[in-house]
């Protein structure tokens, strides 16, 4: 089973056409990558971030809405891994209001190492735990 | 010459990594969009919009980030014409902070009708001066 | 007890101080405020309120920080009833981290009729409600 | 002459109401303080911040909505100095559009020592300039 956040659209969320805003969205993905993350056990503290000199910037970002998503909608967000690399890892968002496929998203997240500003190989745990994520998916997918 | 605006980050732009946070750059696209689409007589007051009962709402974004971005940084953010479909264009921004690029996105527009929530034509006068703004572009770019 | 909403500080909601970005809390009372209202049955549909020609716009705002908040911090943030007058209300909010207080706001709604773009009295089952939550949580007070 | 920002309202900033969302008023309120300090040259980078270790959040703010604003209104905001004491400064906010006053607004800023986290006298020449500001202002309204 993927990993799911339920989030509700807020009012602050959406704009004069009564609908969402297409960047509101993205702060709705921010909080399903930020449980999804916790939930694998890789949800680093600020501390530990700085102990380490690495902070993880999006360098992509892309978004399709397939559908008007209104105040109040409660979507329903899985993520999933879609490739783990040497110093970048991309996620998936699938957003769906009842039965209906409102937006699909992906983040390019790179490792940065803060003393130089340049890319750095993911922690081992996290690149481990990705993948992990992301073949278990994958095998479920073959059972099927 | 592509169409300019500059604007400046502000600190709400910004999130705890002391970087522009991702989804705010989107926010400086869409007033580069909107005076872009201004220039060109082409900024439909809501009034119109709901005579001719049509909306114009975004089907897709995608953003690269090439370089960071701070608060107080003057942005200046090129826009251009990439695409003008039958019932969508597409849009393409570059954001350039003194001599370096820090990001390029793109915007898929969509007109819908508000009646069917359905695509429609784009208006002629819409489809015209986008398509116009794009050759001029193209035959000054032949030019040099 | 007065109504509760736990709401996580998302990374979005910082700014490069690496704290909460004081206009982002008042996005997480306004979610508090509209679980409030579904909590006592006052979730008014857009359908419903164009049907009313009503709205409820924020006629004032209000509040004052009183610890830091950061990136992943659950607040616990508390509604009451402040004041029911004629034609609008005022909600108290009360943020708290862990056993900090963290922030206290206010916001005044007036009821509006879209066709005059004028104040007009509350709703009846909307004042009654709200003083009977305001009553009751008095009550209680006196009980302790 | 008190200071003035000109700042347009963005299709960001509105809601599913068609005006603009109370918060996003906060956000224009921001820009009109941050090109005030500039203009008494009180714009502290952050290097110089960190180097003094100060931080200036903010420690109260209200606002209050006199009139609907709406999407691509151009708003005109003037500042002024409400007060200046020993470790903290008042900023007012007034915004109109055209000749209507539609927002009047106040932001309490505190001086912070970063490294004991408690407040601390403002810097001499920030204090000195707000108060300039301040009563030049007076000496001007007391002319008129």
């Amino acid at each position: 089973m993927p990993f799911r956040l339920e989030s509700r659209v807020r009012y602050v969320d959406t704009d004069a056409s009564g609908r969402i805003h297409y960047t509101a969205m993205l702060r709705h993905f921010e909080a399903a990558e930020i449980e999804f993350m916790r939930s694998l056990g890789l949800q680093m503290t600020w501390a530990e971030q700085d102990a380490l000199h690495v902070q993880f910037p999006r360098v992509r970002v892309d978004c399709t809405y397939t559908a008007p998503v209104r105040f109040d909608d409660l979507m329903r967000i899985s993520v999933s891994v879609d490739q783990v690399g040497r110093s970048s890892y991309t996620l998936a968002f699938d957003a769906v209001v009842h039965e209906t496929a409102v937006a699909q998203g992906r983040t390019v997240v790179v490792c940065v190492d803060t003393t130089t500003e340049r890319s750095r190989p993911l922690p081992d745990a996290l690149a481990a735990a990705l993948r992990r994520y992301q073949n278990e998916g994958m095998a479920e997918g073959a059972d099927a």
